[in-house]
Order: structure tokens, then C-alpha cells, then sequence
């Protein structure tokens, strides 16, 4: 398995000291695994916290800082964090305005946020409310998930939502702009590799030389069919054409658009998908307001990309123009 | 070839195609590759371009930006861009004060640029002056240079030296800072996979599945040895103890620590690697004033990694922290 790491076991305790060490802004309480500002918690403004599995970096933990999240629990690899994990975080971030908790769409983290949200009402009488994303269009159900999953959503509506929390708004109204984030936002996938799991140490899937997986899940759970390997032209199609048909994106519309690599394809490739993107939208009218290209909800070393739309009006734009300071996604500051 | 492409000879011009849709505040000149500012050229400012090969990305039209680079020239893939290029782009951010040119140290693109200053000068009598990096310890003289090869030290000249030229310094202070920035950071990588050139189609070489190449160069040219796979905590100490040895840094420096993907290692493998060189430093005394972790110098889909140390004094930390806005690279607006 060739990987910078050193034990598998050790790879997220690990990864947990490196961003401690190389982001002085951020602490981690190790016993948790969580990863929080600094100044936390915020006196009267929304604490906000994400987590899931680990794997996906810089999804959640890098995304912590000012505009964005107060806090992120990492799991174990493509491993949902434990109830404990969000409760002590929920308590870290705990301004007295109460605490939301975004939550991508599977079934360990739906749970596993519900038992802390219940747990800190009980505890410590937080006011916590949870917004559950579920924006990839590629399949109904899945081995992980009842409905959809969420994907590159989540790191939009961190964003968005992050925004709302810093300028002060009520628990209730953030929770409703996340809402309004997860119901315009669309994406799909696609792997031209596996990924490798540490702790398991081989493939977690197979495809042939000449195959990828259209539609595949941020864990590489299965997507919608395996086809013959194309060009970035039609890959751009098949991703973008069911995104727009689903919402229904339309002529007019202005959108986020975001063009994500999952973790082992080089950004020159993510440009030139971009490009074919952008061409298609053209055809369809969307107008991209904003666009962001990177890799930045990833599936470990898998080669393949995402893309997500998001339908903004000028109050989600302006909370996305909105300044952020995290190690992942800064501007303005 | 499971690459997100289109045909291999387009893959330059469709990532560049791919940039100035995504970045408004860039423009492309496509009949000569550059990416430059659109509010090029900044009068009374020294310009500063830079340029190389394409497959590092985002070095380094990925820095074109307030505080950063003016313009990029872009070769095709691992081929130096022709002199025709760096002069066009001289001309654009020429504003009247002269322009810089920062080189990677290969033997291509060293003459290249040099050509290009001679026709700048005949053509426009525009002053260049040239800044060439070659911070790579691994080897001496390479396949691809004379004298060692520049790498990882570009990114932080381009992000040093583009804070003083915003801040309306003279083409030859520019210069020296970024001469001091060259003389203070030493570098070296390890690659665990080849890269595949498009045009080639596959490997630019074999790497038994037990073995990585310690010392690589950023095209794949062979480094010091190869050896048998290997911790995060020996990869650490094999890449940060020759660099320490050979300024060397000592006890009490300061310095910038870059950690670098080489565009196929995914960033929670980085923030392992991370935490073992920041080990290693604290071992020696010296201290990390800034970090810098993620991909931002590669090799088209190589797995690996390439640390960067540069040492600072409060002059180049406050150039550091200067305000910087370019697609890859940004922070304070």
C-alpha cells in the first residue's frame, strides 16, 4: 500500500497532530478527535459542527474557522464519529445561542448526530438543530444511505451557512438558510479508480483499465453503472445533464458552480472538466456566478471528480462572498 | 489512460480554456498560452511573470493574482514554454518599471526566458531581470538541469516577491528579495508512483510496488536512490534532514514549512507527513513561523510528496503575510 502514512490505525490521530501543528488558529481535542476554533466558544453567535468519516479531507476539519464551522469530529476512515464525539463538540462551541449540526446523509451519522443532539439537550440543555444534506442525484437508496447522499453540498452550505452564524443570526434562521442551501444544491460523481482504506489495504473496489464508476459515492459504494472510459467532454454530460434535469435547473439561473476532485486527480484535469462544465451550462443558460475548483470532499486516493450546482439569489451569494478563514477555503480575511 | 482529458494534444489549451472561466479576474492571451491579470499592465508596478512546463498545477497560472504573479506562460505538458511566450507576456505586465522573470532551474526553460529578456529589451526596451531557482538537494546535476532544479521554493518566491512588488518596490529590490528567498529555502520530494504524460499515454517509469523514489525530480527524473517502502516518519526524516544539513537551518531559525502533494496524495496523507517533519524541526530547534500544507507544485498524477523549507526573517514573514489574491493562493482580501 503505498501511502504517507505510518501504522493504519494511527493515520487519523496522526493527521489530527499535523493540522493542530500546522494550523495555530485551530485546537484538537485529541480524546474526541474533534477540531475547533481557537476562541471558541463565540459569546451569542450559532456554534456550528460538522463530521463524518475521515478520508474526505479537507472535509470537515479544514473547513473550521471564522465563517465557516466552529468544530469538526473526525471518524475513523469512511467511519462515522461516535455520539460522544458531537456532544463534546456541541459543548466546545456552545455561545448560548444554540448549535447546528450539518450532517451529510448516512446512516451512522444520522443516527450518531441524533443520540449527541439528544444527549446535549439533556446534558446541558443546548439547543441543537440538525440539517441533514442529501444532493447527489446518482441514486435513489444506497448501501450507505436511505435517499440520497450528501456530497459536495455540505461544503457549500458551510460556507453559506458559517456566513449567516458570524453576522449573527438566530439558530433558527441559520438552520434555514442551510435548509435553503441543500434544497438548490445538486451533485453527482464519477471514479476513474479506487480508493484504498488504510486499515484494509487493497482496492475497495475493482475496475478495469478500460472502466469507471458513474455516480459512485464518496466511499466508493456503488454508483449508477460502470462504462467505458470517455472524454472529459462526455464525462462533463453525463454528471451535469442529470443535475440540471433534476432540481430543474433553468435558463436564468444563477449558480455556485463546483467542479471537485476526490482526492487522487491533479487540478490540470479538474480545469479542463471545468471547462467542459462551464460549456454545458452556457448551452442551458445557467449562469455561473461563483465557481470553486479544487479537491475538497475527496474519497482518500481515488482518481475521479464531482460536480455540484448550487441556485443562488443575491442573499446566498452574499453569504458566499462573505469572509472565511479556515485552512481550506479563505478570502476577505 | 484514466485521466479527465479530452484528446492528449488539447489538454493545455482546455485547461487554460478551463481557468478563464472559472476566474473572472484572470485573462488568457490562447494564441501564446499566458494567463495574466485583467487589470494588467499595473502602472509604476514592476511586473513579474513566470512560467514552465504545464502538469504542476497550480504553479504556476494558478498564482496569477494581486500580490503574486502578473502573468504564467504555459509550456505543454513538462516542456518549457518558447521564447516567444515569456515575451509576450513581458509585454503585457510591463507597466513601466520592469519586469522580473522567475525561472525554474532546467536547462529549457533557463534559455528560454534568457531569449525572451534579450527580445524584450530589443523589442521594447523593457528592463528584465531574472531570478532562477534551484532549491532541490536531492542531486546535484539532473537529467533535465545544470546545478540543482528549482521546485517548491518558486511558490513561496512567487508569493514573496509579488508582495513587494505590490508594495511599489524597484525592479532591483524585487529582485534581491527574491534572491534572498532562493538563497534561504532548500527542498526535496520522494515520489511513491509515476506520473503518465498524456502524449505518452504511460508511466514515465516503473516503481516496483514495494518501492518509492527518494529525491524525484518534478518531471519523474530519477532522484538519489531508490528503496524499499517505508513510515511517514522515515519519509520525514529522509526529506528534511538533508535539507536542514545542507544550508543548513539551525537552532533558533525561523522558517516557512511547506508541505507539497505531488498531485496523486491526498491531502490527510500530507497532514501525517506534516506532523512528522514538524517533529523533526522541533527536534532541531528550528521554528515553524507559517505552514503552508497541500498541492501546490505537482506532477500531473504523481503519489508523493516534496517538503520546502524557506527561512525567514520579520522582512520576508510581513511579505509573507502580505495580501494575496489568485486562485490558489489567497488571504487578507
Amino acid at each position: 500500500m503505498k501511502k504517507l502514512i505510518n501504522a493504519p490505525e494511527d493515520v487519523v490521530v496522526d493527521a489530527l497532530q499535523g493540522i493542530e501543528a500546522a494550523h495555530p488558529d485551530l485546537r484538537v481535542d485529541h480524546a474526541h478527535k474533534v477540531i475547533y476554533r481557537g476562541d471558541s466558544p463565540r459569546n451569542g453567535k450559532v456554534g456550528i459542527i460538522s463530521g463524518g468519516g475521515s478520508g474526505h479531507e479537507p472535509l470537515h476539519g479544514g473547513f473550521v474557522g471564522l465563517g465557516m464551522l466552529d468544530a469538526a469530529c473526525a471518524g475513523e476512515v469512511f467511519t462515522s464519529p461516535v455520539p460522544d464525539q458531537m456532544l463534546a463538540a456541541t459543548k466546545l462551541v456552545d455561545g448560548g445561542a444554540g448549535v447546528l449540526h450539518v450532517v451529510k446523509n448516512y446512516t451512522g451519522d444520522v443516527m450518531n448526530f441524533e443520540m449527541a443532539a439528544e444527549l446535549a439537550a439533556a446534558e446541558t440543555g443546548t439547543q441543537v438543530v440538525s440539517v441533514v444534506t442529501d444532493d447527489d442525484v446518482a441514486v435513489q437508496d444506497s448501501t450507505w444511505t436511505a435517499g440520497r447522499r450528501g456530497v459536495g453540498v455540505t461544503v457549500l452550505l458551510e460556507k453559506i451557512a458559517g456566513a449567516a452564524a458570524e453576522q449573527g443570526r438566530s439558530l433558527e434562521q441559520v438552520a434555514d438558510v442551510a435548509r435553503t442551501v441543500n434544497a438548490n444544491g445538486r451533485s453527482m460523481g464519477l471514479a476513474l479508480t479506487s480508493c484504498t482504506v488504510p486499515a484494509a489495504g487493497k482496492p475497495t473496489f475493482e475496475l478495469g483499465d478500460d472502466e469507471y464508476e458513474l455516480g459512485v459515492g464518496i466511499h466508493g459504494e456503488p454508483g449508477r453503472e460502470r462504462r467505458k472510459l470517455a472524454t472529459a467532454k462526455e464525462y462533463a454530460s453525463l454528471l451535469v445533464e442529470p443535475i440540471i434535469a433534476d432540481l430543474p435547473y433553468a435558463k436564468g439561473d444563477a449558480v455556485v458552480c463546483f467542479v471537485n476532485g476526490l482526492g487522487g486527480t491533479p487540478l490540470i484535469e479538474l480545469y479542463v472538466l471545468y471547462n467542459e462544465v462551464a460549456k454545458i451550462l452556457d448551452k442551458h443558460g445557467v449562469q455561473v456566478a461563483r465557481s470553486l475548483v479544487g479537491s475538497y470532499i475527496t474519497s482518500l486516493d481515488m482518481a475521479g471528480a464531482s460536480v455540484t450546482l448550487l441556485r443562488v439569489d443575491d442573499e446566498l451569494m452574499s453569504l458566499w462572498d462573505a469572509p472565511v478563514r479556515t485552512p481550506a477555503l479563505r478570502w476577505g480575511i
